[in-house]
């Protein structure tokens, strides 16, 4: 099997195949205007005469969970990253397959980290075929050398609920890390050792997988309260010595920036919210950890202060500036996808007004709406930028493949979307002519904001004559674009081979655009 | 088409349809024996493209909704009991039906009350075809009377979700009625004028039917939290002036019971527990809101606070005795299925330890288990017990249907099952030769309570040889059934005629038994 075949232009201009580890795929068609007329995955019907009626589904180790599983070759096993880069589980699933002699695997994780490079010789062996899924880091480039057998296929968080929901991605056993759970399969994320906040990011795979893995380091007694998995949609549940490495699930060390250019960002980015009229008494928000992101946060929390007004809802990632709004009063709720610190893991357990949320709720583009187009002001970063107000977030200007998508995508339907970033990293321009690989579609950026002068997007006029008479150094992106270049000179095209190594998919299921070889 | 066709006689003996409303069933094969082989309903799948970017999905009447839903004649509308008596949505739905001229309709209640009464004239005028659900009071007289269209089906909660889960029910419509919504449809059941508690039975409603439309007389800004139903499900949301009528949803009169015998039926009831050994530290329970069952929950507590131990949790039905236990620390946790008082819905919505459960949740037997057989002890009220400790609790011994199955079947799976009941009401021995209608298989019951004495099913030979030597009145079922003949007099069999107006679903879907129409 080929891993990619039939290669077509799509709405956006970009060459993307069409069959895709042997399944059909549909090209991007523009915002909105994919529709699909299917019905969602239905998963196998079980009965409670085949589970322990003492509700006690511990079984012994991973390897004979996957075992009961009916594990075999060419399934699909995911997992999640609620561990960040402290996740000590999906290297021993695979350890556990690979003892088994099972090969061709699709992984299929809701994002990698640098831990997972370990992953690298399953994928050499053959054990796993390909990722469906962030690759960061060393699996990035592990991609982008073209090593990997199957085609990658990265996702953003709603699209990965949306793919799931659909049918597009078929779950056979699902691995699910919980920092707290009971005999019964009952977890959350909120409490025990490997503390993470929530564990959102494994709804759609308790849902609609065929087997459901439990694995955790904290085995409390039934009930497990929150469940946020419910142990209803458990198979089995597996104990192990640690699961996670808290020090690295938790970044303690997320701080605002001090670099005085990142500063200046923030700085321009909240003003220029405000001079438009974004910031009022019942605004919403996402931010995001960066050091940029959260120096933003702080310009509207003083905002708010200072006029008495409080946000609605400021959406997570949470961290522990967030968590001090919510407790000042300046935001009536956090709705979370994500914690960051310790601060967050806190204030999610301890107080109702900071929510617990999921990719169903927040980002799921398959569902009767949902959360992300009514935030109003939305935070987001780029590696580049073109323009078109295009915007890329996976790959480098050398077209390798670094970072997931993450909720980024999802992001973008927020009511406007303001990405900060400076004009040159490492003298390479981030504004470019034309984005290396797409991940979001000119139409849905708003404003770039960057060091030297902010373009907002031509559709948004109602911005653009909000601004008129700012003193804020609003410019035409194409302006930005040659301040960079009469600094760094024009940026070399990257060097790339024809052959596709993984493709982007949009929140509909379509596919935006393909990533390249490198050379 | 017929009501029913193709009449066989089941596991239980019992003489059923197998063919339902047009409609294939399954009779019963025994406890635990039938296994699906099918997958889950699959729902549409929908795109965020259709629904309103700013999440407002308000619109101005419950007409409209149901227009915009393409209701059509033969389709099927949903409801919930979470207003129990004070339900004003539920008629309404079926005026407005009404005036669209559509026929034919089901009506899938979670529950019907005496308040649903005025929904006969739909069934006579055949805007409304027949009934899945419970047929109380009137409605059940109305059925029992042979003068509904179409054959009633009766279901446990648990039955209602996994019949829902399995597709054997479809919902056109379902009908969410939420004391608080946003405008994207986030609903809960904690906050408004209407306020009940939870909205669990609606959970699969929200979950599998083609439309959902929330209706409130409390629409809060976006985001409703918690948010019990989830917006994303939700279709359109409708606002009215008053959904519920408070003291009707909300019985503040549920005491515990002053008669005398009925006191003795509680008081051997706990002291039978704990001679046994069933309550212990971290024991759990489910008892219910009636007055024998709330003192058997206060005798619980007595013994805990005595001996200074606590339960892990009690199941709910809640009420301010069970609040009470949790808030003296008695319990650890309330899992919730339905809030009796406004001291419940005060703990449910401030108390994290009191928790909101679905049937899902609580009863799915097509689930990865359930937490039915993980209760300790579990108190159940019935109509009629034989001498096999087969129970009813939908017709009198007069035939006549007057009651829904509730959560009674799911919870005859808790590890011991006792049925407080008196020997005879109104000069009617209760212990009788046959049940009139089989709804709980005996070797599900454990324990007959009775204020003559005590019968323990010959099966749990383990409490039989605990109770060896207690000052407990043990007696054998026939002597009991022999006591009460003694005193009324051998009970006549109720003239019924051979004509089914109704079945009784097994938790599995499997058909249990038929209720016949009475002369």
């Amino acid at each position: 099997m080929s891993k990619y075949d039939k290669l077509v232009t799509n709405a956006a201009g970009r060459i993307v195949p069409t069959i895709i580890n042997g399944k059909e795929a549909i090209p991007f068609m523009g915002v909105g205007k994919f529709k699909t007329a299917g019905r969602k995955a239905a998963p196998p019907l079980t009965s409670c005469a085949d589970y322990p009626a003492d509700g006690n589904k511990v079984i012994a180790s991973l390897k004979e969970a996957l075992v009961r599983c009916g594990l075999k070759d060419g399934m699909t096993i995911s997992s999640h990253h609620h561990f960040r880069n402290g996740d000590l589980v999906a290297p021993q699933v695979f350890d556990a397959a690979k003892e088994l002699g099972v090969k061709n695997l699709m992984w299929f994780p809701s994002a990698s980290f640098p831990c997972h490079e370990p992953l690298i010789k399953y994928l050499e062996d053959g054990t796993i075929d390909h990722i469906e899924g962030s690759m960061n880091g060393a699996l990035g480039r592990f991609t982008s050398e073209g090593r990997m057998k199957g085609l990658g296929v990265l996702r953003s968080h709603g699209g990965r609920y949306q793919a799931v929901q659909d049918g597009e991605v078929h779950i056979d056993v699902a691995v699910i890390a919980a920092p707290s759970a009971d005999p019964f399969g009952n977890a959350n994320g909120v409490n025990g050792p490997a503390a993470c906040g929530l564990l959102g990011f494994a709804l759609a795979d308790s849902q609609y997988a065929d087997k459901v893995i439990v694995v955790t380091d904290n085995l409390v007694p039934f009930p497990c309260i929150p469940w946020q998995i419910q142990g209803n949609y458990v198979d089995y549940v597996v104990v192990l010595d640690q699961i996670g490495i808290p020090e690295k699930i938790i970044s303690g060390t997320t701080e605002v920036t001090k670099s005085p250019d990142r500063l200046l960002l923030a700085e321009w980015s909240a003003r220029f919210c405000d001079e438009v009229g974004l910031i009022y008494d019942g605004f919403s928000f996402q931010a995001g950890a960066g050091g940029t992101a959260l120096s933003i946060g702080i310009f509207f929390a003083d905002i708010l202060r200072e006029r008495g007004w409080k946000a609605r809802f400021a959406r997570g990632g949470s961290n522990k500036y967030l968590v001090k709004m919510l407790e000042e009063g300046l935001t009536e709720y956090i709705l979370d996808g994500q914690t960051f610190d310790l601060e967050g893991v806190r204030s999610m357990r301890d107080n109702p007004s900071h929510v617990n949320t999921s990719p169903f709720t927040s980002y799921n583009y398959h569902g009767k709406g949902n959360f992300s187009t009514l935030v109003d002001v939305v935070i987001l970063g780029a590696t580049e930028v073109d323009v078109h107000f295009n915007a890329n977030v996976v790959t480098h200007s050398d077209g390798m493949l670094l970072h997931g998508i993450g909720g980024w995508q999802n992001c973008l339907f927020g009511k406007t979307v303001i990405l900060p970033v400076p004009l040159f990293r490492d003298r390479n321009p981030v504004i470019r002519e034309e984005v290396t690989t797409l991940c979001g579609p000119g139409e849905l950026i708003d404003v770039i904001v960057t060091e030297r002068g902010i373009a907002v997007n031509p559709r948004r006029t109602d911005l653009i004559e909000k601004m008129k008479g700012s003193s804020l150094p609003i410019k035409t992106i194409r302006e930005l674009k040659e301040e960079a270049e009469k600094i760094c000179g024009v940026p070399e095209q990257p060097i790339l081979t024809d052959e596709i190594v993984a493709v982007i998919k949009w929140v509909d299921g379509t596919v935006l655009d393909s990533v390249y070889k490198v050379t």
